[in-house]
């Protein structure tokens, strides 16, 4: 991974009607956002959920590839006819749709030539110039084409591969972030929290969000920078405000 | 609700940060999704997730609100600083981001006069003209602009909402569904898969899904369609590919 001291952003491309219609509860996107934050100091700063169709995975992935540093896209990448993931991205960048030869012989290896059939063997077709990001679980590999990384929507196939990702990504300025769990309810401290956020409008965005716990209700208030001083210094405000306004503060 | 026999289709905007940095784990995209194709015969085309930020709002709601019939909102509601959907949706259709008479009554009267502070009137504005999506579980209500419906971003409370969406909607034609769970693997299938997806391709839409279940790998075929007589042809075709290939058919 090169190294970067700036900010390096990313955008989530779900190609996958099973997940618009509801059928399927998406868990990559979390998981993605966590990976991509955490280990590369990248921030997701966009996520699309399209149908398993060219013309829309054409448009998306041109128009998110100018807008973002990457972007990862989930699905679309196995061997039946719904999956046209990587014949979509070949049309998108106008290059060629053909077999990738390494992809063709980790696949030939892993099925054994008189299993290599057809659907298998669709597997190992990629935007030509694409490079592989292995997959260590069921062996059909990802790909990197111009600053788009296509992985699978099945979510452990896709965990298994994402460390494999990051020889492909230049690291970025990690983003810190506090949490400060409130026994209260938010419109008791909303102008506060204004004026705190106000206070670090500059270094700090600041979130808050409802929770439920063991029949309470309690607002979870997230911090987040690039700047750890700030952070801190952010947090001791919130932590009067609590003490001020006697809300107790529930640690996990 | 009005009658229509025709494709009706909608699209989510989910406005929030922790969604996307992965904080929070998203569930309303699989609940209205499934909510609006059982009750209401509306297909969601496109979901996107977005930061809060009120440039990225105002783009999105007018896109979005262009392309589809309906655009459900989701989060960015609540009495707190980070909340500018309302605004940002007025500011979308350049109308006067205002207090709702009926909103401003129903807070005043859930809260109680002394109890009404700012942050809880700022759940009574919203885009001039706006009708109320009633909330019974919480009382702050969700709007109707134009055909952007906003809703909070918290499952529980969204839930409790949904029918109120219902009066504002038309009704479309019904997505039906039927799925064959093979214990099988996809490249084995993808050849005949594809046969049969010709075959009906004008009126039925096959996609497959693996799935991994008490150590057994599988493969969900769902086959979509608004003619249930074809759907019911098609799934004999199906039933038949597994009888030839001897693959088991699990049930759930």
């Amino acid at each position: 991974m090169k190294k970067k001291n700036k900010k390096v952003n990313a955008a989530i491309l779900i190609i996958g009607n099973e997940i618009l219609s509801g059928r399927t509860q998406d868990k990559n996107v979390a998981f993605i956002s966590n990976w991509l934050n955490s280990k590369c100091g990248i921030l997701v700063e966009e996520v699309r959920i399209i149908q398993d169709v060219e013309k829309k995975i054409v448009n998306n992935v041109l128009l998110l590839s100018k807008k973002f540093n990457y972007v990862f896209t989930t699905g679309g990448i196995g061997p039946t006819h719904d999956d046209i993931t990587a014949k979509s991205i070949s049309k998108a960048f106008k290059v060629k749709y053909e077999f990738h030869k390494e992809a063709y012989k980790i696949l030939e290896k892993y099925y054994g030539k008189s299993n290599f059939n057809d659907g298998r063997k669709k597997m190992a077709k990629m935007p030509k110039g694409s490079k592989l990001i292995y997959n260590p679980s069921s062996a059909a590999p990802g790909f990197l084409t111009k600053n788009i990384l296509s992985l699978p929507g099945v979510p452990s196939i896709l965990k298994s591969m994402i460390e494999n990702c990051k020889r492909y990504l230049m690291k970025g300025v990690k983003v810190h972030s506090k949490t400060l769990n409130l026994y209260t309810v938010e419109s008791n401290i909303s102008k506060n929290l204004e004026n705190i956020q106000n206070k670090y409008k500059k270094d700090i965005e600041i979130g808050s969000y409802p929770f439920f716990r063991l029949g309470k209700i309690g607002v979870s208030v997230v911090s987040r920078s690039n700047n750890i001083n700030k952070l801190k210094e952010a947090s001791k405000d919130l932590k009067i405000l609590a003490k001020n306004k006697k809300i107790k503060i529930f640690k996990l």
